[in-house]
């Protein structure tokens, strides 16, 4: 089998293995709709990028893959709850997510709103399971995994991306700036990603510091990529509307740096990421390899 | 000094050390106003009832009262973004909030969706400290805080309640489903303050028994007197609205008990409170004793 062919299919095994979990511990039985909401947010839908790097980075350090599986659904959990929030009329005002009607068309705004705040707390309840659980996690992985989550979701991380994102509507930016903003808004929980998985097993600090590295030069591909792709996908490629950060008028890199530039930023991150691995010594570690080329060879 | 004037000087003493922790950890420097809106929806206000629960177990049980602190601050956060998210058009929609207009009034309804979602997590980063950090919490005690904070935050608790509370306007609701939504709504979290006091010091099972039974009458309690104070005060002397869940057609104890009867049942659980401690062995425990005093006596 080919390492393109057996990367396809590990994918897909995760993919199950998530979508499973997910299926567990999003509660269908939370009172008043409001567990089919936090569901319709998290299920059945998405490309799981974020649970695939925890995976792959528990792997490459040889982790507990049960432990890995909490964080990959906090991790999803925390996505798909900014994606709930973020579609809100008050924000982007946005009707079409994952080829569906956003959460608050089809629950209405309050609904959502909550969901995206019941869906954020679960992320730290599945990573802080009680002792009596079948795959107890041990306390210190428990706080690491909560705090690497908590800072990569908040002020300093994909909520302070999303204020910047806000306050720069029409707005020049510079390059400096835009690359600020997507560290914080996509980049953050991509790096904690691979950081979380990487928690789950024994790690040098070098060994660290390289998947550190590559989860940031990563974090910052994907988004000049998103934003390549919204100019130039339809939005039913995409699942999503097409072209909306240009018309929100919203900073991008292509609208910075122009197409050619950010095509150029996207191979050099990508490249960025994989010398990050080499020289960390994780060369064993394919499966994160093969994710940095999904990230900028995607299509949607 | 007599019981009730160094209550009094217990209270202050606590309130101004949990204002300034809050003052401390909730960042002026957010980008994009998000640090401003987060500030101004938690700091300079509120009762912080759950701050001083926290605190007044940690000293029954001769807890860490710096543990404690984080603890305080981190139940505020969640108590104050509730309410920013609870006050939005979506939701109740309300403009006044401890005598001030509310945070989407101020700063617009997505930076306030977004300093909500920033002060979630902002908890569990507050919970988190690293090892550098001049007073480090054990693994074991921030993992079982971040559990216990989840739990109380999300569907089977705080936002669970939400969604039973809207699914409910203008609903006849059963004496149980509404004592159900209560316990969720406002009493979880009540209660995790309790127990994450108490999950600072040495606790025996039964004291843990004694000190949870305590804030689940004392979480019921708070509602019922809410409840009333909603149909017997002005809005000035509350700070917010009254009379808003009467307007909104929400079923409370008053609409569906009586308010001879509300009365009644908030005396009961007074008494239940009172007793929890007395047969928990924690009749040194004052102030847990006199907070319970205070919850059902307020005006306000």
């Amino acid at each position: 089998m080919s390492s393109a062919a057996s990367f396809d299919t590990w994918v897909q095994d995760e993919l199950q293995r998530v979508e499973s979990a997910l299926s567990r511990w999003v509660p269908a039985d939370a009172p008043a709709g409001l567990g089919q909401a936090m569901r319709y947010g998290v299920l059945d839908g998405g490309k799981r990028l974020r649970p695939l790097l925890v995976r792959a980075a528990c792997e490459a350090v040889a982790g507990d893959l049960h432990a890995a599986l909490r964080a990959a659904v906090a991790v999803e959990l925390i996505h798909a709850y900014s994606l709930v929030h973020d579609d809100m009329p008050c924000m982007d005002n946005d009707v079409l997510r994952r080829g569906k009607p956003t959460v608050h068309v089809q629950y209405g705004e309050a609904v959502a709103m909550l969901a995206g705040d019941a869906m954020q707390a679960l992320a730290f309840e599945v990573l802080t399971p009680d002792d009596n659980d079948a795959e107890p996690m041990p306390a210190l992985l428990q706080a690491q995994m909560c705090s690497l989550l908590a800072r990569a979701a908040g002020h300093t991380g994909m909520a302070g991306g999303q204020a910047i994102d806000l306050a720069s509507i029409g707005k020049p930016l510079a390059e400096d700036a835009l690359c600020d903003m997507h560290r914080r808004k996509t980049g953050a929980l991509l790096q904690a990603s691979v950081l979380m998985g990487a928690a789950t097993g024994p790690c040098s600090p070098a060994t660290r510091q390289a998947l550190s590295d590559y989860g940031a030069a990563l974090g910052l591909a994907f988004q000049v990529v998103d934003d390549i792709l919204d100019v130039t996908q339809s939005s039913a490629t995409l699942g999503k509307s097409a072209g909306k950060d240009l018309d929100a008028n919203k900073p991008t890199y292509v609208t910075v740096l122009g197409l050619d530039e950010a095509r150029r930023q996207a191979a050099a991150l990508h490249a960025q990421a994989l010398l990050a691995l080499a020289d960390g010594g994780l060369g064993h570690a394919v499966h994160l390899r093969l994710l940095a080329d999904m990230v900028v060879e995607r299509e949607s």
